[in-house]
């Protein structure tokens, strides 16, 4: 009988990016988790990996190079001049997709961390970011997918540039989760293409407030922060509700709340003894404009995606 | 005889506003400084007050209530209820006019500070702050003048919400002043009414790398956080030279340079011991597109407006 080849196990947090008026720079690494457990088999060619799943959207994964987890590992083994043998995969999905969670970078990012793993780590953790956000297009959900935290990320000369800050450890997370998806080009679609100088002074203000609230630990400012006048007005007529919800959380204690990613997600900031009413009542406004959704309750992650 | 009343001495700090992808929001305080000497008499309507002064502009300085400190000292009096006494004021004006220092935020902010020293302090800093981003419309400069520092200021219902970031000690302000008035409504005629959507997550990328670079001293963020695409390349063309002196600065030595406030100076931060090459290379290369400059070498300041 062939010896069974070691078993690698990557976790990967979901991330929200944009957070209010940083649309396209910031983003948080939240406290949800895909796992991926791959055993490699010598005889097995990557793109024939046998995939089993459990969790959420387990009927609409892919294979081959068409699953991102299984591209992402090719690329990066491509950047290293290597090639990487298939296996078997399981995959704990714990993040919903095309919600505004960041569901593709932490796919992206396990299979290239997970690759790197295997290769006996060529790469360092900023070399696994610049990969990911190439192959993602946008650093946003990457940064805190592979560094955690509160992140900003830019992207120069083809390199990423990126800081992370602390998230305050008595934050909470309450992400209230529609039953439908909302993909990016969608939401994407309905923004203008200008903004008057006035809403660009705005944010400018707002981003600045968003960053003091997170490194001064004051969700005072998180108010000033999260209003944001580049993408989610424009975006709020795509989730029904959307409005009230936030409006709720806040009545129930959130510090603010605004869409995740470009959503349909809505995320509230909350001090830990509110949280389970704040989620309470998105859920309930959701419901009364006859949107069905669950509410989870998170601490924010610091460490971002690791080996297990 | 009759006894000459007591001397108030105020020093307001020089302050340079927008730095760069900060536009209208953030503003630093600067170590130079204008002193306002005033002395009352219960027999002088405050408007009648005398005023002599040596330094910047003294040709240019205004008297009774054309004169914004005198100006902002009726005001605040009135804030309070009360009417104040004129007197003898002696000013050393430090900080030149429109040239992008904020002079006028440290005539307001000395008339108002001067003012509520005079009636025993009935108004806090924050409450300082208030009237005097009032006066000015804006608080971006009035903020830094008033709390020392890295500000980033808004206001939200008539009231300035401002926080402040201490400036790394290390760090150098190198101004360099070209010897013409450039005024903020001729700098702000310049600028588009409109924005395209990249440009606009430019800056709020930007604004997030300046805000980081002053809060961990990493000042090769600054690179990324002088990098402007709302105001900076409009106003370059109002400043003969001015791209090239940008440049010449970062050659000499400095993290980065860009226009202060509206301009026509342009500031560069710099490691101390490459301030005064930073300053010479300015002032040359101003020099070879003809216009005469000087520089001066600053420290930042982190207290603010005082008296002395």
């Amino acid at each position: 009988m062939m010896a069974r080849g070691k078993t690698y196990i990557v976790r990967v947090p979901a991330t929200t990016a944009n957070i209010g008026s940083g649309f396209d720079t910031l983003g948080m690494s939240l406290g949800l988790y895909n796992v991926v457990q791959f055993v490699p088999d010598e005889n097995v060619k990557l793109e024939d990996t046998m995939i089993d799943a459990e969790g959420e959207g387990v009927d609409q994964i892919t294979t081959g190079l068409d699953n991102m987890i299984i591209k992402a590992m090719d690329v990066t083994a491509s950047k290293a001049g290597r090639t990487l043998p298939g296996g078997s995969m399981y995959l704990i999905n714990r993040i919903p997709f095309a919600r505004g969670l960041g569901s593709s970078s932490a796919a992206l990012a396990s299979g290239v961390f997970l690759a790197n793993l295997l290769m006996g780590e060529p790469f360092n953790r900023k070399e696994l970011l610049d990969i990911t956000a190439e192959m993602e297009g946008h650093p946003d959900n990457a940064a805190p997918a592979i560094l955690g935290g509160f992140c900003m990320a830019l992207i120069e000369n083809g390199n990423v540039v990126a800081e992370r800050i602390d998230i305050p450890s008595q934050w909470k997370a309450v992400v209230a989760i529609p039953d439908f998806e909302l993909h990016t080009e969608k939401a994407r679609a309905v923004l203008p293409a200008s903004y008057v100088r006035s809403d660009v002074v705005h944010n400018i203000g707002a981003v600045s407030f968003l960053m003091a609230a997170f490194m001064y630990n004051k969700p005072e400012y998180l108010k000033f922060g999260l209003d944001d006048h580049v993408h989610v007005p424009y975006r709020l007529g795509l989730i029904p509700g959307s409005e009230e919800v936030i409006r709720s959380s806040v009545k129930a204690g959130a510090y603010g709340a605004t869409i995740s990613g470009s959503g349909p997600t809505i995320i509230a900031f909350s001090p830990s003894d509110k949280a389970h009413l704040v989620g309470e009542s998105m859920v309930s406004t959701f419901k009364h404009h006859g949107i069905t959704s669950s509410y989870i309750v998170l601490d924010f992650d610091q460490s971002g995606i690791s080996a297990v």
